[in-house]
């Protein structure tokens, strides 16, 4: 099968020019199809708050009314989407920014209410891998941005994790997918602190005893579960590292493969038992 | 040849969700391929208003600094687009929002500075016939914002009349096209103050003789200009109607077919009353 690479970057990176220049000329070494999913929240509550607009969060999830998603629909598929593709394009790279509405690539549902109102925020039900081959085929590259619709006309706000690992999941089926997240630290660290402390290589086993011994935690949890959830579907591998690296195949690669694993097994405590 | 129909529509249009829902259920109905092209100039005006932004126009153009472009980005790119496409694909369209970055559809140079400078507003300079070709033939509906890109990075402003223009004439090789604009009014009317008095067709020599005779003026010569360098590049007819008339095939047709139009003149009727 043919690889494909789907990067997911925060919205960070498109702040800084020379930052984003970095960014695009080492998404472009990556060799075979990509796909680039990015997010925004930082310059939408920026945006919102200029315009006048409270944003409201809850576990970092952000609450998306209508004035909400008016502002992320203007940060996210226009200001930070076209100056990705129109940065892309400068460097020979065919890019293409969509949305989940555009070609209907991503058909999700608004979030059911429960103890929490989330607003027009969406659950992916559906990826149209048809769409993206057509794309992948004829070498463009998808620029995707963190919004979804409900093929009712509704533009719904969707967490560019989930629309990268969704995306991931589906085009596993047609191609062999690498999916990175990039974030602030080089990858999952052994020693939080210190950002040479890089663990190679999560399988699950790993990640149980990593749990149990607290030097995984928090926030890295609800990550490195989303990454299994990926290998589980069908993603070769997960790799969690930091966005100056992603040329390099560098940082944490999560992986369901357990026997090859065992040999990268950074303890050996961890490997014996 | 296949046909298509490029219809060019301005921004006001989503700023009323009935008139929308209108325009796009008529849209679709249009038979074969097409193309829809919007503005968006008033909502960018608010929105630039909203974040302390002055709008500057010369001659109905607008000035576009480093702000505005950032305004214009959002508004059109993201704002109007994307309500339309999800507008689109809510009735079964398969729509696709497009800058001229994304696949390269439309590069343009920034205008020269003259006695004006008008900042980041581009030129059309080439159309990527190929990348709508690709869209088209699979059932894809572009639906185009006014925004082209220099291939260096920049995004640059464009009038949506000459996207779509540009659009329609460099299409024009591979497809029977036919061109409309859409404004306020139900054509080109005999009379500014009696929408019932469409010219039905015009010609080059019709057009001269209402030039002369001064029935046509103001705001229409540049837009029956544009109409006829459209048809003089290969475009079958260009058609100015109103919004809501455009599934109807009905307004002003601007063709370059002499004697075919002669039969079509009003000329007479005129000389009669």
């Amino acid at each position: 099968m043919e690889k494909l690479t789907v990067v997911k970057v925060g919205g960070k990176i498109v702040e800084e020019n020379d930052t984003l220049q970095h960014l695009l000329v080492d998404f472009l070494k990556i060799e075979g199809a990509k796909i680039l999913v990015h997010g925004g929240g930082r310059l939408a509550t920026k945006i919102a708050e200029q315009l006048g607009i409270e944003s409201r969060m809850i576990d970092g999830r952000r609450i998306t009314d209508a004035d909400t998603l008016r502002v992320v629909t203007m940060v996210y598929a226009g200001l930070v989407n076209k100056k990705i593709v129109a940065g892309l394009q400068a460097l020979g790279g065919n890019a293409i920014g969509l949305t989940g509405a555009d070609m209907n690539v991503m058909r999700s549902e608004k979030r059911p209410i429960t103890t929490i109102d989330y607003g027009f925020a969406g659950d992916v039900k559906e990826v149209n891998t048809a769409a993206f081959l057509l794309l992948l085929q004829n070498g463009y590259i998808p620029v995707l941005s963190p919004l979804t619709h409900d093929k009712k006309g509704n533009l719904l706000n969707t967490n560019a994790d989930t629309i990268a690992a969704e995306t991931a999941k589906a085009l596993s089926k047609l191609f062999d997918v690498t999916l990175i997240y990039c974030f602030e630290k080089s990858g999952v660290l052994l020693n939080e602190n210190d950002d040479n402390s890089v663990i190679p290589l999560i399988n699950r086993e790993i990640f149980d005893d990593y749990k149990k011994s607290g030097v995984i935690q928090g926030g890295m949890i609800p990550k490195l579960d989303n990454s299994f959830q990926a290998v589980d579907a069908g993603v070769r591998q997960v790799i969690i590292t930091k966005a100056s690296a992603i040329a390099d195949n560098w940082g944490t690669v999560v992986t369901g493969n357990y026997s090859t694993n065992k040999a990268y097994s950074t303890t050996s405590a961890i490997s014996e038992t």
